[in-house]
């Protein structure tokens, strides 16, 4: 049994979201309420882009958002994980460089090593990716094969781009034949009204001379295990994509794609949103309460905005797994930073998650992970 | 709309199973029987290999096939679709020669090619693989990274491999460094107690000499939609194909494994596949009469002992693309048999897909094809 996993310890591991928070009930009784044919074509086979219906439900949940749907092809893949492998292989050949961020999400280095890349990580900081050192890579003669982004709610780091920053970006790509890889797994999960304008993807922007690739999930927003993620992309990168899924998996799940559908035509997606970013929020502020209380000053760490995580920098030179080993002694778990670092240097960050714990269990546990700290930094 | 929708359209194109087939009723009933907990796990990640409650009730039921799951690893697949990439991504390196059968099923083609695979087709006929030709391609110096076969039930050609080819087959290939990938997506769906036999999996057997990786598939026994098939494979093997899936997808659906659990738990598992036998049986004996009262002399067919599909196989230089032209015209539509060709060059053949009509279609469908056939061929 993993450590994440004992009863008697306190998990800011994973980013799971909540068991007790998923919509079994709902999903069942709607589920129910289809008619047999379409719960028929739940047993069967689909085509290899997603259900019909299914794409036409999620085109519409993502045009409200600004996204350029039409002129563009939408694409249902297993999971967003799928996405990132497909992009990858669409894109790279063996030795290829990608950029990405540093910290990024260990699921696409993962497709990304296993499609070949050279991952060049590029730092962000409270406001997103630094521009400057973007701008050398885009002027390097041979480009990187694309820039992968996750810029809402960041996995590990747990930051939003600011918009200034997102302009900067675009101009930096412009013209200079880099795709854009967006992720957008987290968006949805925004605490504060004031912070939704920060929130609108690049993808909407329609920024003239740069391919995006907008990617999303219902993963955080339905649920992981129904893997269904989605590929938003200009219809040449899709077409190359499509092939790339056919021989994959033939098709996602009809199963899990009728139930998708069904949870989004009826509304209660919406609701179900609202309700989940409401029990985020005052797990987020549990934590945030308990590091402004308990973190000795030498830490950094923004306040949660949305999302998952918080992301802890701790003085130059100190080995995070040395506090993962103290705070394991006193019942806590969390990822020690080195694990999101593509070149797996890096030692002085802690990804805090606090999706998957309630504010009691929080408050419990930042105390132990502080205490930990001040152990071996002093 | 494609033609094998239509409605006006008798299509013996697919190899989908009937959408009346599914026991749609039933899994509704167990997903609303299990306890909250379970219901709350469908809903979240699971582990790269599969949840190990299914891990476990398919671990008995391929024991219960003489399969050695304790000698080797299982892995819960996306479909066998997905066994098929993670399979050609973990032995081929892109130029690399890999064997396949002429006829082949295309989904292999299509994985095969994606990992840049070379491929080399060797002939089947009633009894299996051409073993000369076997034998030839595992005397070269620079060895193929795998046999690819589909021998019960073979999709496209229909026909189940001998005992005494199967044995053959493993006398080839022993001492040589070729691995078996032995896909036996059919084999549940025998028609004849008689041939019960022929139907023990080469990896039953447990050949010393041979790496052999099992795969099979819940798409033909409970539903393709769920996506979810399965690899048994040395642990060797294993290992890389679990790194492999892990970047792929993360894990295949928790939902539907959940489902496939309860299924196979409660038992059904083993009368819905005696009940979906049944209706196979049905629908290939009226495919057979039809057959036996309107083809030409000139055709050759195997009458068919389980699965999905009888081959054709018309006078050499024949197009049946011709003939598929024809057909359509009377209202039927098949696959022509070039489609199952690595090297596509092969017109003279036909497949027909008996699983996803009503006897009372097929008896209505087959002179048309007959007559498409006598048009062309005289």
């Amino acid at each position: 049994m993993s450590l994440a996993s004992r009863p008697d310890i306190i998990s800011f591991a994973g980013g799971m979201p909540g068991n007790e928070l998923f919509p079994v009930d709902e999903v069942e009784e709607l589920f129910r309420g289809l008619d047999l044919k379409t719960r028929q074509a739940a047993f069967q086979y689909g085509p290899t882009p997603g259900l019909p219906s299914l794409l036409e439900s999620l085109g519409g949940f993502l045009e409200k958002k600004g996204l350029p749907v039409q002129k563009n092809r939408l694409m249902i893949t297993t999971g967003s994980q799928q996405g990132l492998s497909i992009v990858a292989k669409a894109f790279v050949d063996p030795g290829d460089r990608v950029l990405t961020e540093y910290p990024c999400f260990i699921g696409a280095i993962a497709a990304f090593r296993s499609a070949g890349a050279k991952i060049v990580p590029i730092p962000v900081d409270e406001e997103g990716l630094d521009i400057a050192m973007l701008r050398l890579e885009a002027a390097r003669p041979d480009p990187a094969k694309f820039l992968y982004i996750t810029p809402y709610f960041h996995n590990p780091a747990g930051m939003l781009y600011s918009s200034q920053r997102k302009r900067e970006l675009v101009e930096a790509l412009q013209g200079r034949n880099i795709p854009l890889i967006e992720d957008d797994a987290y968006g949805d999960l925004w605490f504060h009204e004031e912070d939704r304008e920060r929130l609108k993807p690049i993808k909407a922007l329609d920024p003239e001379g740069i391919d995006v690739c907008y990617l999303g999930s219902f993963s955080k927003i339905l649920g992981p295990g129904l893997r269904l993620g989605w590929l938003l992309a200009p219809p040449a990168i899709y077409e190359k994509c499509e092939l790339i899924k056919q021989s994959a998996d033939a098709c996602s799940p009809s199963f899990t794609q009728v139930i998708a559908d069904a949870f989004m035509r009826s509304g209660q997606i919406d609701s179900y949103i609202a309700s989940v970013r409401q029990q985020y929020r005052l797990r987020a502020s549990a934590m945030a309460a308990g590091l402004r209380k308990c973190l000795p000053d030498y830490v950094r760490w923004n306040e949660p905005k949305g999302g998952f995580y918080i992301w802890l920098t701790l003085p130059e030179g100190t080995d995070a797994a040395e506090i993962l080993k103290h705070a394991i002694d006193g019942g806590v778990v969390f990822v020690t930073g080195s694990t999101f670092d593509p070149e797996g240097r890096r030692t002085n960050a802690i990804r805090l998650s606090y999706c998957n714990n309630t504010p009691e269990e929080i408050e419990r546990g930042i105390p132990i992970v502080a205490s930990a700290i001040r152990t071996v930094c002093g």
